[in-house]
């Protein structure tokens, strides 16, 4: 999609310090841009300054004047370096005033956790004469909308003030601006995207497999994204309406998902923690975990899935044999004749969990996580994982890298794609991940 | 470090379409101005503008015009979108000609992974006329140095051409630019920062407590940040070398620690989990871990540095009542009168895992993490933690929030702090972190 480029469309302008200091990344711009696409609209310019009323001004000034629109987050907090609604008055010429309701809303978030409101909190309900306030349901500091006169052409600008705390920016811009940018901006057309999610296959044979879908389709595009251990296929199409941007974004998943096949986990941001708790569910099937290598982050991640009381019902972290013995049953003879990280103790393992728990499905993750603990026959990032349910007993060997924490990362994807795979009827092998073998962050 | 903001300082520039829709958050601009304070130099201004020749054009004029130093990043691929070369050229009045030396780096590039050269690659061996090329030992383009006379006063303002790739990048800036920036801009004085992480305490009310601290010293600032649950001090100085920088870094450091006691963890990065590691590793005890509101947090962190089955032996998350009463030995009769969610329940857990490991301390985690399942008398957020050791059993009732994951968090940070604590002969107390029951988040 070839957005059209125009001066008199959005510019984005976060304020803090801390930006040009280059102490955070600063992910507010881009939620603010991927927003605006969503409404058709290319934002023409990122800029961000320090909070020094100067460089805040000029900007605010130069914004207004080449911007239709002008998104603004950043520097409406209660400290003293908080000095956004203080320059943009000024820098419009209005005064400040006190809205008693804004300031009600600052003493009831501090009501509610019983704590004393401080005097410094109270300037969070001050605005430029004119504002629009915009509520912040999630934080004390509101957001204002100012519209001012653009230049020569007398037309109007609107500048919308939001704060930087992401999730409270998110949810303002969705609730409060991104409807008033529509009214204002909107083309009565709609850019829509869709996220599929995929694991087990890299950046440069997806685009390989995929490379000419609507490839002469001017309103529709496909993109690769790493987020390891996955890779993501983002299609943005742009139509007239919602239902002809769905109707086209079906046709591209469908065709995408006949040539990758189960190698697709799913739509959207979900994750494979909620794709198998769904699964679960719906087959009313119990499962426990027995997890060395992954050291309890298999469990985490189910767990981070509301409801997962319901089929997860325990899980083992037994980082000593001592406890493969105790908890799950190991034979001690084998531990010590092949040791833990072996075919056969992975299978004790989840045959362990499944019978101590007395659940339908048992999984076990052993290995060696590095940095340490390898050795030729065992090389750092060696994966076993075993299956065990009411049909048998599965288990394979994968080979990851050496970095502990992306090892732990895909060994829990791993595991979690086997439970997607064996409640779904897909097949489970050693090679159905081919690329896990090849190294991450190969793509330049 | 209140640091001169000039407009003759440096300007960050990103060039890319998919910063404009918002597809990738962009982590150049951070890097590039982290890199230039560490030389003294604020970033003045941060900047992108999409592929599109007439805004770039605008962008680079402008910033020559303003800075003295001007970082680009960003379009120097091989595709028809990256024009930065050519536009640069147009811009600053140069024609462009094709370097042998770097064409022959290009070509060698792609010899070494036994590829043929596509014809569009050639265009990465161009530059305008009199700029000085920068080697790019990690990929294809290289970048390049331009001097331009920067409007009235005649003054040279250097722009520094990088790829867009981070390693790349990263590689150029400290080998080739930094080098030369520092020659240009460099004022003999350094500048360098220490992050304090503290938990247990909010922005507001460290704030409150250290904001006189260097208040009079213009070569040293504190700021503060929000980590959730931490909350980060960051102590910036200025010197003329690096040992009068880390002595004064050392004062402040104390003067911080002395008012806020144990509410700081450490200083820099280093999690709470590897303070935990080295207080376990140095006092040669051993632990274990019993979740049921963390659901494999706590032990997933835990498992997450390198080394840690020597202390942790096992952990059980016990989400089914059934699972408490089987594998920590939690009295069913408790369980029945007080519910999973009590005091009585979380101690028999933390003792329960204390003895079934063998270990010298036992943990528990139990609670309401919502957003389900919460009651008058225990809301959604409702937490006890318990911890056993030679000394007996400690158990307290915590207030949290409504997000689940936010409260994994929390109740995982919590349940380390505790162990920090005991391991330090520090205090604990349900109200050692009476911040706890505020909301996440007023920052703004």
């Amino acid at each position: 999609v070839s957005a059209p480029r125009s001066r008199d469309g959005v510019w984005v302008v976060t304020i803090g310090d801390e930006l040009l200091r280059g102490e955070i990344v600063d992910s507010n711009k881009s939620r603010l841009s991927e927003r605006m696409l969503a409404l058709d609209l290319e934002s023409a310019r990122h800029v961000s300054v320090p909070d020094d009323p100067a460089s805040m001004e000029e900007v605010l000034r130069e914004a207004a004047a080449r911007a239709r629109v002008v998104l603004v987050s950043g520097g409406l907090g209660p400290t003293r370096d908080d000095l956004t609604t203080e320059v943009a008055a000024r820098t419009f010429g209005r005064k400040l005033y006190r809205d008693a309701a804004a300031l009600e809303h600052v003493r009831a978030f501090f009501r509610r956790f019983n704590r004393e409101m401080a005097e410094n909190n109270a300037k969070q309900a001050d605005f430029p004469e004119g504002a629009e306030v915009l509520p912040n349901p999630l934080g004390t500091a509101p957001g204002f909308m100012l519209e001012v006169p653009a230049g020569a052409d007398g037309e109007i600008t609107q500048l919308f003030f939001m704060p930087g705390v992401p999730r409270e920016l998110h949810r303002m811009l969705d609730e409060e601006v991104m409807p008033r940018v529509a009214a204002r901006l909107g083309k009565g057309r709609v850019v829509r995207a869709r996220l599929l999610r995929t694991f087990g296959i890299g950046e440069s044979n997806l685009d390989r497999i995929l490379h000419d879908i609507a490839q002469n389709d001017a309103d529709a595009v496909l993109g690769f994204r790493t987020q390891f251990p996955d890779n993501l296929v983002r299609v943005v199409v742009r139509a007239a309406d919602d239902a002809t941007a769905n109707r086209r974004l079906d046709e591209l998943e469908r065709e995408i998902r006949a040539r990758l096949g189960d190698l697709v986990l799913g739509v959207g941001e979900r994750g494979l923690e909620e794709i198998v708790a769904e699964l679960l569910r719906e087959k009313k099937l119990t499962l426990a975990v027995a997890e060395s290598l992954t050291g309890g982050l298999v469990t985490s991640r189910l767990t981070d899935v509301p409801g997962s009381s319901a089929y997860l019902l325990a899980s083992f972290v037994t980082y000593a044999n001592d406890a493969k013995v105790r908890e799950l049953g190991v034979d001690p003879e084998a531990l010590a004749r092949h040791g833990a990280v072996s075919e056969v103790v992975a299978r004790q393992m989840a045959e362990g969990a499944r019978r101590r728990a007395g659940t339908d499905v048992g999984l076990a993750t052993t290995g060696v996580a590095g940095p340490d603990g390898g050795s030729p026959e065992k090389p750092v990032g060696t994966l076993w994982l075993a299956l065990a349910d009411s049909a048998g007993t599965i288990a394979h060997r994968y080979q990851m890298m050496n970095e502990r924490r992306r090892n732990k990362d895909l060994a829990s994807q791993l595991a979690l794609d086997w439970l997607r795979r064996r409640l779904s009827g897909m097949p489970i092998t050693a090679d159905t991940f081919p690329r896990l073998q090849t190294a991450p962050g190969t793509r330049a």
